[in-house]
């Protein structure tokens, strides 16, 4: 899909949902009843509740506003549609990061045509942070102000900042590929959840290596992203909307080290 | 000093300085033009003009308010007292995370007499959320409720929850350390710096392993965590207020079963 011809009625109704996902599922968040040792007791699980609640909120407004286009959805699969777009969504994304109370979480929401994502959000409820990329352009809402998006300049690998959930996810060989790539930067950091391609759309930081994603994991962040001018793929410089295993880069230049080393794993 | 005699002088000073802080850093987070520099010529420690002004703004307010106390600061050294106490500040606790974007940093603030911190606030600007420990309780305002602080209900380690800042700090055999605890927890994460010891004090996590800090890294958690009914030692059970390696955690049983391990490194 072209900048010409996007359609603003996405870009509303993804709004729409990206508040009615906030709104359902903030009450959960750091809710002394979301003890998740209750689990094995009452057989209730409340952040697995919140991620329904949310994707329930999602799926009834786009029932009504967008009947024609699909849903990809973590919770309640997939349900097909007629119109070639299908709307990806993941209503709580780092579900650790929940029930350890940091807003690391967020909402991803991604509408992708048969080439792909072409729109996203990150929302983070909490913090009150939004960020958005477009076929028209790249744009975050936060709590003091409203900025454009952009990735950082290229630089070298050796003064690069990664972000990664590793040592969390992964298998041996595919952290043994995350090491390899964190050896030669300046900066490893870990825990943020999708936090970190946020902060990567907002220039922040050069790289997130990932591996294990879900397709609705991803596709968000790789909306965000190229619209702020940097880069997804798998480890391979493939596409990477399918999950799996994913590096998002600043720019070309830093990408094309990462991947120089992430392809022997 | 004793609940009776907590001087609410303190408190009102304490907010004013982190009011002053928050506005003198705020301007440089997710700047453009944050300029970091090396502080030791080796290893990776940036220091920032934020840190540098936070702290001015608040020995500014301290020079005016409370000229007989003592002030310890990460960026301008001791000032000596005659009050017997003293002001333990860290501006911007968490420099990595600062300059990631992450909002996982925090504007640490205590007040210490010869026993050690009593009184501690950790403060964290851009999400507005504001974390206190007092002689006379604890409690978190944050942008969406003000609440009342209190740790976790205990729990056995294997059920627990814990933070870290490892590997980026400490040397080996406090690396092995730190593995040999969270080999045997539920939930290991990283990179929160500062955010993690408010977690604990909330009530979403049960542990926080460190090693490696300074006294104005430590003494601001100490004084929240102990207010919300949490413990912080140091890996041999001892006070933790002078730095080095420090567990905080929600509850006696946690503490002790987490200490048992540590003990041997």
């Amino acid at each position: 899909m072209s900048e010409r011809n996007f359609d603003p009625e996405i870009r509303r109704v993804a709004h729409l949902i990206a508040d009615a996902a906030r709104a359902a599922i903030l009450p959960y968040f750091r809710s002394r009843a979301l003890g998740t040792d209750n689990k094995l007791a009452t057989g209730f699980d409340p952040v697995t509740e919140a991620d329904r609640a949310g994707e329930r909120a999602m799926r009834e407004i786009l029932a009504r506003e967008r009947p024609d286009d699909g849903v990809l959805g973590e919770e309640y699969g997939i349900k097909d549609g007629t119109s070639g777009l299908t709307w990806v969504l993941d209503p709580i994304d780092g579900t650790r990061g929940f029930i350890s109370g940091t807003p690391t979480w967020g909402v991803l929401i991604a509408v992708a045509d048969e080439k792909g994502p072409f729109y996203g959000i990150i929302d983070q409820p909490y913090i009150g942070e939004r960020f958005e990329g477009a076929p028209d352009g790249a744009v975050m809402q936060g709590p003091h102000a409203r900025a454009a998006l952009a990735t950082v300049a290229p630089r070298d690998l050796a003064e690069a900042i990664a972000f990664t959930t590793f040592p969390e996810v992964g298998d041996a060989a595919e952290r043994e590929g995350f090491h390899a790539v964190a050896a030669r930067v300046r900066l490893t950091r870990y825990g943020m959840d999708c936090y970190a391609y946020a902060m990567l759309a907002a220039g922040q930081i050069d790289l997130v290596i990932e591996a294990g994603l879900a397709p609705y994991d991803i596709q968000a962040p790789i909306a965000v992203i190229e619209a702020a001018g940097g880069i997804v793929t798998d480890w391979q410089g493939r596409p990477a909307h399918q999950g799996g295993r994913a590096i998002a880069a600043a720019n070309e230049r830093v990408h094309g080290q990462a991947l120089e080393i992430l392809r022997n794993y």
